[in-house]
């Protein structure tokens, strides 16, 4: 049977046979129509894109239908193939379409879409969920380690990743390559290590990690027979604890006193390893003063013991000098240093990396000298060559500008709506705040601003001894919004927490 | 003071001003010639890094010497200014040259040049060293994990690589994305295990990893309560034997026998995790018989213990069908599943999956909750549009059939060369095969082969009793070669080993 929905056919439109697919028969062929506007601005492939997805959500394309072959498609519409393969692979990646084995793109059961709906909506903290499970739509959402598309430096990447995928470096592609990651990266790391934060360094003692958390695995695994115990700051990155904690390590937590870590409780422990964050502790914010810098490194040199100093944004300080690494104050090699191109650059492009002190190299040679590097051989030639052209260097500057005036309309907006109800911690650096109540819960805070449609994070979780913890703050993050949404998303939380 | 050293100009001949940086100032402007010819074979970039680097080693580019901008010499040339930049690309990644904040491109000194040289010549296993230092320069290397450039799909990979890079995609590259790796990934992943492997699961038990060591790693860390005794066995891949050792495990090694795992010394141990490669044991290409493997299965229900099914590179199976796996078998959730992309499409793409038995899953979450998935979004992207097209069916098909033809004349040319002379052992699967000698110590058939200019392998150092080991085997990989080169390689070795 065959019907034709739309049989009026206008010049300007084209028009794309469709066919309804039913238990492996072919029983009925569609025409739709797909409206392409050359001189639009949205890119072609776009254009099918969307029209496609409305359809299907309208009804009009019901599932089961069978998607018109790429080829097939391109040729009625008179545009490229590429253009059509893309506009089908949005609604693959957003499963509204499915490709079948010997069928081709089908239009999915409703019951697929909800299904990576609902395993979204599913994950454990959506921010989405007020407490009680209610699901909110948010207009402002303070989400920290998430950037901003704008910020992203695109068409570079772009250039410099096709450059890497050229025919002459295929031979790298089809190879495990260097354990330790790519001796050019490193060594162009190693030089903006030096300039920026006075990392003293040579390449052999660099190692190229797929995030800080594969870091840390590893150096749970150098240091096992070292010690069982690790000091820990008290609160601190919940997330590198865990890796502690799952590779069977005695977490000991620390105080933080008003200018970090608690050095006389250190002294108690029988700790030979602390992670710390010296330059911007995470997540209060404070700057470890040079004095509690070298006793940490005297306390390290009288016990034999090694601290893991996570750098993790100390690019970005504001209204004054970047701090140097404590790395650079250690003479006797004591500290392994890490660092991460995920607050400047992009989280997903899992690019981290450790320099280990000297006299470890050999260890760990004999523990990983089998362990294939872990990032892509793609990723870390086209980051090496945008570092090698000076594209970092100029990048780093240009977001430190831009976060820099959002964290300056963040701080001076809060202090003009809020003034004295709130104590700002951690300004002046990084991509986050803790805002301190005198009167008021994290949670109920934070439900409080989600009925109003703005999303804040609880810190109760970065706490080891919550009943250290005042449970009186909220964390705001500030690097995916931009200006304006700043402004206002405070606006709207000064009516949840304290009414208009 | 200006010296041009060449004056002479031609027509067809475009020359460029090169200056000599020597201690800060600038003081000889030198005159360079370049001669690009727009017919040539060679792409343009090509035509100019040649030249370059050909200066350089004739020492007529002196140390320190500056290169023009890319700007300038592209005007020069009347090139567009990504052909110069790609040429000092691969120069820079050769370390001819250095970019040097504020003054540009510089010629790099000669010890900076052989710093790198040096650094690759000295990793542990240099394939070109002999047994006593001597390097020797080889024509054929029997590499084992090595592919061949010419098999993988650059022009679809580019493709689908621009594709995840669109300003659509941005907001994905600058956040964390699914721990567990996307989704959409998982759900292709699933289907062509479900189809080619017989693997059952769902996409919430599939975790992307970037390797077959981040996987073991993650495992490590899930049944380190378990168990602290895992069996292995002996001989095996000793990348994932340093993975259990690295992690606190006490490695039980359990002999093989003519069809592989000895069940009943695994009966004695008290291990209740077993690494295991069924479908194709490493080194020794045995495959696990049926009635072996549902022992191993049942063993598994009455200890309460797991099995680690690496299936590292089953869908090679030449002349005969492939083995379902392990975990098909498997109703009970005993068996982990690991499988990776790097034996049939590229190994520096690091891509590697597991398939979690549901059982552990909420201990899996409640683990690794917070950790972040390493493997970069685009590339998880681009590999789920490479599957939804259809091409990762296709290039499977294609590259069984080339390894097959390849894996089918060094058979046949073994038996028409060396005859009785030696044993084969793990034919009819996989990217490489083991020789025995009755007669021959390992070492000096790898060194006598090395005087002919063949690298062959040592098969010693996947054995953990190596007194179990009879020394006289070695180990050739064939993937990387191609069938000229298999052919004129073995004429080699059969010259070196049985003389002429």
């Amino acid at each position: 049977m065959t019907i034709y929905k739309n049989s009026n056919k206008i010049d300007s439109i084209k028009s794309v046979d469709f066919c309804k697919h039913v238990g492996y028969s072919w029983n009925e062929v569609n025409e739709i129509m797909i409206v392409l506007n050359e001189q639009a601005d949205k890119p072609l492939y776009f254009q099918i894109y969307k029209q496609l997805k409305d359809k299907i959500l309208s009804g009009e394309l019901v599932e089961n239908s069978k998607l018109p072959s790429t080829r097939v498609l391109a040729k009625t519409l008179n545009v490229g193939r590429n253009t059509v393969e893309y506009a089908y692979l949005q609604l693959c990646s957003e499963g509204y379409i499915e490709s079948k084995v010997g069928s081709g793109f089908v239009i999915n059961k409703i019951d697929n879409i909800s299904y990576s709906a609902a395993e979204k909506q599913n994950l454990p903290n959506d921010p989405r969920n007020l407490n009680d499970g209610t699901v909110f739509d948010y207009k402002y959402n303070f989400q920290y380690g998430k950037l901003n598309p704008n910020d992203f430096p695109l068409k570079l990447w772009r250039k410099y990743t096709n450059y890497s995928l050229s025919s002459l470096s295929v031979k790298n592609i089809v190879a495990y390559n260097d354990r330790q990651g790519e001796i050019e990266l490193r060594m162009e790391i190693m030089k903006y290590l030096k300039m920026s934060r006075g990392v003293h360094c040579q390449p052999e003692q660099i190692v190229i990690c797929a995030g800080t958390q594969p870091c840390l695995t590893l150096l749970c695994q150098l240091f096992r027979q070292y010690s069982t115990d690790i000091a820990f700051e008290d609160p601190a990155y919940d997330g590198a604890r865990d890796v502690f904690i799952n590779n069977g390590y005695n977490v000991v937590p620390i105080m933080l006193e008003e200018d970090g870590i608690d050095l006389a409780q250190l002294e108690k422990t029988s700790a030979k390893i602390v992670y710390i964050t010296p330059s911007h502790q995470f997540p209060t914010g404070t700057v470890l003063p040079i004095r509690k810098r070298m006793n940490l490194l005297d306390w390290a040199l009288r016990k034999d013991a090694i601290i893991i100093e996570d750098d993790y944004d100390s690019e970005l300080r504001y209204n004054s000098k970047p701090i140097p690494s404590l790395q650079n104050l250690d003479i006797k090699d004591r500290v392994v240093y890490i660092g991460t191109f995920s607050k400047i650059l992009a989280p997903a492009l899992r690019l981290s990396y450790m320099v280990l002190p000297q006299p470890w190299l050999d260890r760990y040679q004999k523990k990983f000298g089998k362990y294939n590097n872990p990032v892509p051989w793609l990723q870390q030639k086209t980051l090496e060559n945008f570092m090698i052209f000076g594209h970092w260097e100029r990048h780093l500057r240009k977001v430190c500008l831009i976060q820099k005036k959002k964290h300056d309309i963040l701080i001076r907006t809060i202090g003009e709506l809020m003034g004295d109800q709130v104590i700002i911690h951690g300004e002046n650096a990084g991509l986050h705040i803790l805002l301190e109540f005198s009167d008021g819960k994290e949670r109920e805070l934070i439900d409080k601003a989600k009925r109003c449609g703005v999303i804040v994070y609880p810190v109760s979780r970065y706490w080891m001894c919550s009943d250290k913890y005042s449970n009186n703050m909220v964390l705001l993050g500030f690097s995916s919004l931009n200006e304006h949404d700043i402004v206002s998303g405070l606006k709207l939380l000064k009516a949840a927490w304290f009414g208009d």
